[in-house]
């Protein structure tokens, strides 16, 4: 076993604006031995989630920062290869949260075991997992749409946005997807089936999202924020609802941002429509977890939700595949074999 | 009957930014003879609010504008001279919409008959009225202040805001008020029990506010906008709501507004803290009204919640007294006593 070699990405520095290749360091080291409730992982995929740039940050935020030297962050699906758990044997697939490495040391009581016949093990970092998720508390909780309301929502063929129209069609809203390009935007409208998709690299973005929108919008499920949300915002309806869950599009600025302010019209909005803007983390709402894979599940199993990864192979492949998705590259849920013969 | 006059004022011209004298006219007319299920009002009081400003724009808001030439709209309390409703008698006090002129026609059921031996009437459009009502049922339904926790809100000597203050208290939550000038503090600490005050014309306000706050800020409930805003949303805790019912310091703003722009930061908090900011109007909340009725009623009864009035006699001095309200020149809750028998 020492024989092993533990491969893993750190954070060099911290970026200032938009990430490089050079933020970003690969390392090898020795695999570590489990000690008395532990096991010993060999990452087979790796989640990348546009959260991380917030941990390649200093500044404060809902997650403490990764420390210059340590190995990114980020959810894993592995393979248990050495069990000092009770409740683990070697070969049993768990979720884990191991980061940017090929193995790592886990407590067992952090880890959730999957079920590889349910579902393929990746989509436990995506549709079934904290992406999905994200869409189905934030939409169910905060957004609440009802029979024949408007759900619009941007970064709609990636995991939460194309998850967020197709819970709305469920509840028997309109579902207005924004995405990039026409293949996104075509997959978004045939395969996932929403009512209307507006491509926002469109010169009148604007225009073609309020003729999309004819009865206003009454829930926007906010994920990337910018030109986006200048255009989506005008067009909220008396008492809509607006989940905040990211801001991708601000994620790379740095501040003082030029004015005008915006501020005072949103807030004079807020007050003349009753709006409601909600920021969240979907582990505050981690009690509707058991809901969640029970329903999820079972919309999947009956072709009534759909999704799509996006697969790249080999963990040195990691930053750039991150950085591409900071940029809107990606198309679906962005992850990383990092196992091959996963 | 038909000798009598109808004094009253009705929009001139629209304000651009601060309201002047001159954007208001007093004008006499016949004073009209009710129909069947009408009564004819002489007006007592008239409530002076900030949400007046408004209706005195051509902007779109939650209610249409006041039309030129059409009396200024307003809450009143009434006596019934007259009556063709079988539910009204001559002598009935009544909370009315009649708006600010002398005397009214009015529907018999738009009206709430008012018991002059439990409250002064004039508490109707007070602390027993909209104003208390928005505290109420913003605080609770939306601020929803835990034992322990701190709730900040400015204005804190008027009506909304003294109400806020006091009920925060009685649920076990700290106080802390913020108002203008030594004597606006004064009372606000000493007279409503708040557990600290800060003046908003202090220099080092922002500073001040911050020690008021040791342990962040978990409701601010939002009355004003402005500089108060910019001190107290740093300020605010994980978790924290926001009910916003008003933006006095924005109303005679003329956009666009200078930068740098604010949005980013407010939102890039909205989703890091998981915080909530909701617009409201009290009259969405109406299904509380009888609970309301009945907990602050008592709550007055027992002295636990108190309230001032500043009364201004005359009609005729309403546009003056309504250009200082926007200016923070009352102190407490400003009503016209329109007629000076009452």
């Amino acid at each position: 076993m020492s024989a092993l070699k533990n491969r893993r990405i750190v954070l060099a520095s911290r970026p200032e604006g938009r990430p490089t290749r050079e933020n970003l360091r690969v390392e090898e080291a020795d695999v570590p031995e489990p000690g008395e409730g532990q096991v010993l992982l060999r990452v087979q995929y790796l989640s990348l989630d546009p959260y991380m740039r917030g941990r390649m940050s200093a500044a404060r935020s809902y997650a403490p920062p990764v420390e210059l030297g340590a190995v990114m962050v980020g959810g894993t699906v592995a393979q248990v290869i050495r069990s000092r758990h009770p409740d683990y044997k070697e070969g049993d697939v768990v979720l884990s949260y191991s980061g940017w490495q090929t193995h790592a040391v886990a407590k067992g009581d952090g880890l959730r075991k999957l079920d590889p016949s349910a579902a393929p093990v990746s989509t436990a970092l995506g549709v079934l997992g904290m992406p999905g998720f994200t869409a189905y508390s934030g939409l169910f909780t905060i957004g609440r749409p009802q029979p024949g309301e408007t759900v619009v929502v941007a970064a709609a063929s990636g995991p939460v946005g194309a998850t967020v129209g197709q819970l709305a069609r469920l509840k028997g809203a309109r579902a207005v997807g924004i995405a990039g390009g026409p293949d996104k935007c075509a997959y978004v409208r045939d395969e996932l089936g929403f009512d209307a998709v507006v491509d926002h690299r469109a010169p009148d973005f604007a225009a073609r999202l309020k003729e999309a929108c004819p009865k206003g919008v009454d829930v926007y499920f906010e994920n990337v924020g910018g030109a986006v949300w200048d255009a989506v915002f005008p067009r909220l309806n008396p008492f809509a609802r607006v989940p905040v869950c990211g801001l991708i599009a601000q994620y790379n600025a740095t501040g003082p941002f030029e004015g005008p302010d915006r501020l005072p019209i949103v807030m004079r909005d807020v007050l003349s429509k009753s709006l409601t803007l909600r920021g969240f983390i979907q582990t505050e709402f981690h009690s509707q977890l058991p809901d969640f894979y029970r329903e999820m599940g079972a919309w999947i199993r009956e072709g009534r939700v759909r999704y799509r990864e996006d697969i790249v192979n080999g963990l040195d492949n990691a930053p750039e595949a991150f950085i591409g998705l900071l940029e809107g590259r990606n198309f679906g849920k962005l992850v990383v074999r990092v196992d091959e013969a996963a």
